[in-house]
């Protein structure tokens, strides 16, 4: 009887699910806009190729933070919070130098973010200025997390911060154990400006679910770091690496590799975008990168495969490469482990993140969409030694 | 010139903002059905009025994931896997006896829940058999941070997890040191069965969010925990009884307060709900479990209070008190801490958080909503120094 309840539901009646919340409008915002069409982002008024012509990292955060660039009086007092606020608390530095060796970096990042949380006054969390010190704070430690862990897995002593230089700057220092060249340091930075912020993607939308209850944005900063995490969204680019190794290691064709991929209609990471119709901009910016660092590097060989692989799936599906797809040669041709790139991209992305936890706070209502209940009803209880 | 571009914008072709996605369908679910009309809540088939009167809490997970009631023997079998699952791993320890006394309990839990993914091993998790196993994992090991938390901090010794008994029973011997009576037993249970699940509220839907990027089930829970802690959502019954010991403490006359509190346009905690436009059926029921408990421990000032309360609010606002209204009498009269409220609704709701993921992961698709762009556009550069 329950089962014909069940089937009788009139289909017709249904209401339309947004599955996936696809083109539904969730929020407003000033962070970003993205022409899919065009293959336009912009950032709180200022185009990609602008801000990766001039900005720096830090000014990209303040903009993303504030919706206006600073003036050099702020820039300098960010520069200086930023810095100071790099040191990790010991509770932390103990996790990270105790746990797993073989945990997933980016397991290891949203733990060290929530106990962050722990010495977090919820009382002071209600003003824009405190945000804005909050974001700066979780901003700055999460390059000393992200290195601290790879040196103690690798059995390497860890590093401190430096408190002078660029984000980039003294993440490259802690991670390697060497300050790192001009080039070097102007690579990270562009790379941590081409993925701070992208609209409504998962992780900046659950950042703000989770900030729409008010909770805090330790909170919000560690739900996010999850979405990330996945294969569909951040964990992408650490994907295509695997990729470009995996036909390294079995000396293969790249073009022949990718078609027999398509055959067995298996996925190939680091194409195609839910939003773009077009090359993604921040793939153009990243392609001309790559091949740069690739001929001063001599890898040249990833970044030939990389092309190859971009003209046959343009010819044989008509899609064309995301963020993912480049970011991932170039992190490689800065000797970067992969499963660390996901790890960059929050390094970055937690800028926007914060931005829009600022911006959700300051015009809240919670999220609570529905769902459409597809199960019975009206089953009668049996006792289980009966069922 | 950039400011006039913002001004310019046609107010009336602004695609429709869903604001807190109100209204919208989001997934199609067989874990729970909301009728806010009639008050009506159903778990996969069973009337929560069934489900209160009959099952116990690790009956109603097993439900939740596996979309129907188990046998005795799987019954059997997953009150063993869960006992058996109770104790945490010495670094999860390690870290709750040393973390700062004074940090939110639902931080440590959100903090504790991720730490338990380093020890996850990312390539299993990908069949159901898999997800369930994962899901009993964490069930059962919530409720163990709790305790050792609220232990440590107050300078008492940790105890272990007996791997005998009821989630409900385990938890209070662990919370207090010693065996919980039958009647305390059988209260706990109810509340957690109450609490187990509720549709696409903001933690749920946080965790299908973070789900919907292929991302594992620890990184989904402990996102649903960042969510849960805001005080519009879990966070709120903990308010309820602040709000009741603020009344002891002044010595108020609880209508009084209310009204008050009204004419000052504060919020009254514990009050209406988004889709329920009746009492919720979990109030209703942990109103006369409240009455009952009252009148068992002498607490019935309490009880009167919140009577009084609910009558206020109904005729100066026309609205009913909601599930953490009554939940709030119900914990302090079982002697537990205020600020341990939500983490019990996370021991509960976890079970509907991991149903959800199982589900999702199941005919998933990415969660990418849009945002509308309210922010300029072609703003020129200035350097820093200019601006």
């Amino acid at each position: 009887m329950a089962e014909s309840l069940k089937t009788e539901i009139d289909l017709s009646q249904y209401p339309h699910i947004n599955k996936g919340l696809a083109g539904i409008v969730a929020f407003s915002s000033n962070k970003s806009f993205i022409d899919g069409e065009k293959g336009e982002l912009i950032y709180a008024g200022y185009d990609i190729d602008t801000l990766a012509e001039n900005a720096s990292f830090e000014e990209v955060c303040f903009l993303l933070w504030n919706n206006r660039l600073p003036n050099q009086t702020e820039l300098d007092d960010l520069n200086t919070k930023l810095q100071n606020s790099r040191e990790l608390p010991q509770p932390v530095l103990n996790y990270i130098q105790n746990t797993s060796k073989n945990a997933e970096p980016m397991a290891v990042l949203r733990t060290a973010v929530s106990m962050l949380g722990d010495f977090h006054k919820v009382e002071a969390d209600d003003t824009e200025e405190f945000r804005i010190n909050k974001a700066i704070t979780i901003t700055a430690k999460i390059p000393t997390i992200i290195a601290a862990f790879d040196r103690s897995r690798s059995g390497k002593d860890i590093i401190e911060p430096l408190n002078e230089k660029s984000t980039a700057f003294n993440f490259l220092y802690m991670l390697n154990g060497e300050e790192p060249g001009e080039e070097a340091e102007k690579t990270m930075d562009l790379c941590l400006i081409l993925h701070a912020e992208h609209g409504m993607n998962a992780s900046t939308f659950t950042n703000r679910a989770i900030c729409s209850t008010e909770s805090d944005m330790y909170s919000s900063v560690t739900g996010a770091i999850g979405a990330l995490k996945g294969p569909l969204h951040g964990g992408a680019n650490q994907q295509v690496m695997n990729m470009l190794l995996d036909i390294d290691e079995k000396d293969a064709d790249p073009v022949e590799y990718i078609h027999q991929r398509l055959d067995a209609k298996e996925k190939v990471m680091g194409f195609g975008h839910r939003v773009y119709k077009t090359m993604d901009p921040r793939a153009r910016i990243l392609r001309g990168m790559s091949k740069q660092l690739s001929e001063e590097t001599g890898h040249t060989d990833l970044y030939e495969w990389s092309e190859a692989i971009l003209e046959t799936m343009k010819s044989e599906k008509d899609i064309d490469p995301n963020v993912d797809f480049f970011s991932a040669t170039v992190y490689y041709s800065m000797g970067i482990k992969p499963d660390l790139y996901t790890c960059i991209f929050t390094m970055s992305r937690v800028s926007g993140w914060t931005g829009h936890y600022i911006e959700q706070a300051e015009n809240n209502r919670l999220v609570r969409p529905r769902a459409l209940y597809i199960g019975e009803k009206n089953k009668e209880w049996v006792p289980a030694e009966q069922r």
